[in-house]
């Protein structure tokens, strides 16, 4: 029998969806514990000491959700976790066998973290321009092949997995106007990115990533909407 | 044959070093090219256009490294070059087959990033306290396993390659009181990680690191200590 896998996440978080889409993806059976960030339960740093979501036990005795088996191992870290579930899986589908490839999907997460999310976060949550994410998407589709529905070819890899929940939490908060930056601003950069013509080859790739079963079981738009309404609606200044 | 490798790196470079260390682990053959980073050639930007090193030339025609070949792959980022080196050797020598292993040699590269360098790095560069490097070592020393010569056990790793070139530079700006931090406070930090007690098992592992036979190889310790001299020199407060 497999080793159990319980997954402590939260629907609002973006890191925590990276993991669930890796487990979607690779076919594991996991047992699913929502955390809520805005009050974490006591127990919850015999799971993670950082208090952070994703975070695993993996193994042990079975064992209720607030009282981790001794014998378990505990794992933490988004991009960690979607490797170690890659890594479990029998035929590692997150990854091509082709070390180019490899390197290649590495690079873009790489680049999703250092460029795209803090010019989101940095809008939503600091209040910079949202037009920093522009530079953001062209730097990114700058890494897109010229065919291919994901990051690095047909293959949807930990690129995608690692991209994916970042891009749909800009949608929505830009969209629906929430977040830090002036009001209004947020829509308007959405408006840009949906028409112009040099987003498309994003959009393009965006929508493939929508589309993909493993995102939509692991996304739910209107909590997220709501969530991120509460979490920001402090933050906008006057 | 194998495809050529072509290496441009820096000796000052932590980063760099990782992916050299990752090249004498694995024995891949490569051509090393020195880039002065206070000077970068104008043709730099071919390699990698966003002027960091480590960067690589993969494969294509033989080429002087000023005119790398188009048909070459050019790959960047310390440690998606550690993983591509990995992978390109046949037995994958710097991760453990075991995925809980390969998990804690993720988590613990992702700790070095996200603790110890920024704690080094804010007292060399924006003068913050030394001290803050303490709690860094302690964080990470509650990593270590028990036992073991290493970072997840008695393999050299990834998370060994990530950390050990941070590790000494860290070590010669202090002892040298080298950074914008306030005269004295590196000699006396570093003193403090020395001799007390509770950093003892950190010690223990940073000599095992030292003494590794691919970390000697790739640091020139009198050329680190006159280059980061030299660009901090004028950072420091009266």
């Amino acid at each position: 029998m497999a080793a159990q896998i319980t997954l402590y996440t939260a629907k609002i978080c973006p890191y925590a969806q990276r993991a669930e889409i890796a487990l979607a993806e690779t076919g594991l059976p996991f047992k699913r514990v929502e955390i809520d960030l805005k009050n974490k339960p006591e127990w919850y740093p015999k799971v993670n000491p950082r208090l952070q979501v994703p975070a695993i036990t993996y193994g042990g005795a079975d064992h209720p959700p607030e009282a981790p088996s001794p014998d378990s191992e505990k794992i933490a870290e988004s991009l960690v976790l979607v490797d170690f579930f890659n890594d479990l899986a029998p035929n590692h589908p997150l990854l091509p066998t082709d070390p180019v490839l490899r390197a290649k999907a590495r690079y873009f997460v790489e680049a999703v973290g250092s460029r795209f999310n803090p010019a989101w976060f940095g809008a939503c949550a600091r209040g910079e321009s949202c037009d920093k994410i522009f530079e953001a998407i062209e730097s990114l589709q700058a890494l897109l092949p010229a065919t291919g529905k994901y990051a690095v070819g047909d293959e949807f890899t930990i690129a995608d997995v690692a991209a994916v929940p970042f891009f749909a939490r800009m949608e929505v908060t830009f969209r629906e106007d929430i977040g830090a930056y002036a009001q209004g601003e947020g829509p308007k950069a959405w408006k840009t990115i949906v028409t112009e013509p040099r987003f498309a080859r994003w959009r393009e790739y965006y929508a493939n990533l929508k589309a993909r079963e493993s995102f939509k079981k692991t996304f739910d738009e209107e909590f997220v909407k709501r969530a991120f309404a509460a979490r920001f609606a402090d933050l906008r200044k006057p």
